[in-house]
């Protein structure tokens, strides 16, 4: 590997490159300070965001690299600060931040791009090859980030000690293990599983459906929901920023997906729902019916 | 390779990955419409700048990767005609755009990833290697880009029709001809060789000794810098945005690199300097001696 002083960063490659490319606006995608976030935590959600691209799709983590766009008002030390969040993550996920470019802005972005590698084809996976029939799977718990912000934001009860860490939990060996496991079609909840669901059924030409009261929903994002004058899935269903993974596999196949997944750590799977053959997107519902108008939901932090 | 609808792309690797990551801002790197870049040659210029570095590393381009921040103000036309500069540059260069990200942004921005490829370590070449002795080369003309900047700023005289083209010519194929020809160390030229000989030295821990009155200028750039009461090698010397490229190589392979370059394309090397002993950098020298000031050139198009 040749160092940092070229004009590129030299790896050497394995038999597929997996890439995937993100970024983040100050005032678009996040807040600074106050009720929003710290540069650290935009520095940690910027390369998750992107990581978590690579966990859904079964690929190992490889190289990051990052472009900063910062601010005339944006002193030394948050940068600093915000690099620390990548590196915190990036620590976490085994990745390395290898080059990037670092512009002044009118306002602060951060663009990153991550590779990540696998061995041969069918060690990857898509969002495309979801069938009929399939089960729906979920890792982790839904609505904690979404909790998180609403705290932080005063529209739930809690104080900022008191809501969820809103630590990063990325499911790159999960979804590894998933693909390994027989999986049909994966995607990542970076959006809401009411947006990426719909995401999944439409590349897969399916209807992936979901019953809302089986979501594994975060017990803050229930609470906060519920002080909202919500259903108790709501912000689970509706809150991006999770990073967990959605998957569809056979219904033989169900065992072995659970195993994987408890095999390479603490987090469980639940099983959400089922695909059909309908309508390309995604059906959420709930024990009075399918529910409307909550796709769409705005990505934000 | 998995089509776009993932979170990610998928391309078959070679042996060693060659990333570069370049970003560019509006109000900061370029202007635009009036005596600014047109969004054409925004992307294009977006693009060609990070496959430049590649082309400085003697890497095969591969891949490339977009970020867009596009602010309110900017059409959707304009948008269109953005990514129809990268397109036209990627076609050039033989490279595909295969991802990215559109996000609004208070300013046009543009992040580009460009993934290229080599077999073997020995292909590739970078900044740090050159050694005293050397000769100094360049390939083309310098000065262009720098001037159709001061007719279109109006700083020069001609028209817009009379100024260059600004045709962006990459040397991808000579980067790597030149890699195989032995050169010792390479860089491209897109701060001007003012600026970027002085990397290259520093890198190296040499001198790297230019004769100004050698740098092979681009006419329109000597007319402008006439014009502007300055020697006629001044846009030649502190220009940016040629991309061609500098490298050094022992005087023995002279002839070796000439016929690198000449092998393919229509592109001619000029002999410009060469490498010393001495305090790491680079010095200009005119008919009088060293040129002191013109080092560290603001990158600005």
């Amino acid at each position: 590997m040749r160092g940092t002083g070229d004009d590129a960063a030299v790896v050497r490659a394995r038999g597929l490159a997996v890439t995937s490319v993100d970024a983040v606006v100050q005032d678009v995608h996040f807040r600074l300070g106050g009720g929003g976030l710290s540069p650290y935590e935009v520095g940690a959600r910027a390369l998750a965001s992107a990581l978590s691209d690579l966990a859904a799709m079964g690929a190992e983590p490889g190289e990051a690299y990052a472009v900063l766009g910062i601010p005339a008002a944006f002193s030394q030390d948050s940068a600093v600060e915000l690099v620390a969040g990548m590196r915190g993550v990036a620590r976490t996920a085994g990745t390395s931040i290898l080059g990037g470019d670092v512009v002044a802005a009118p306002a602060l972005f951060v663009a990153v791009t991550v590779v990540g590698w696998a061995d041969a084809e069918h060690e990857l996976i898509g969002r495309d090859g979801a069938r009929p029939g399939d089960v729906v799977g979920i890792t982790g718990e839904l609505g904690g980030a979404a909790a998180t912000l609403a705290v932080a934001e005063g529209r739930a009860p809690g104080s900022a000690a008191g809501a969820p860490a809103g630590e990063i939990a990325l499911r790159l060996r999960e979804g590894r293990a998933l693909a390994a496991a027989g999986a049909h079609a994966m995607i990542d909840l970076s959006d809401g599983i009411a947006t990426d669901a719909a995401h999944l059924g439409r590349a897969s030409g399916v209807s992936v459906c979901i019953d809302v009261n089986a979501l594994p929903v975060h017990p803050e994002a229930e609470r906060a929901a519920i002080a909202a004058g919500r259903p108790p899935w709501w912000l689970a269903a509706t809150g991006g920023e999770d990073y967990e993974l959605c998957f569809c596999v056979a219904p033989r196949d169900r065992g072995r997906a659970e195993r994987a997944v408890a095999g390479v750590g603490a987090t469980a799977v639940t099983w959400v729902g089922e695909v059909a053959s309908g309508p390309a997107g995604a059906v959420l519902s709930d024990e009075r019916g399918a529910v409307a108008g909550i796709e769409g939901y705005e990505h934000r932090w």
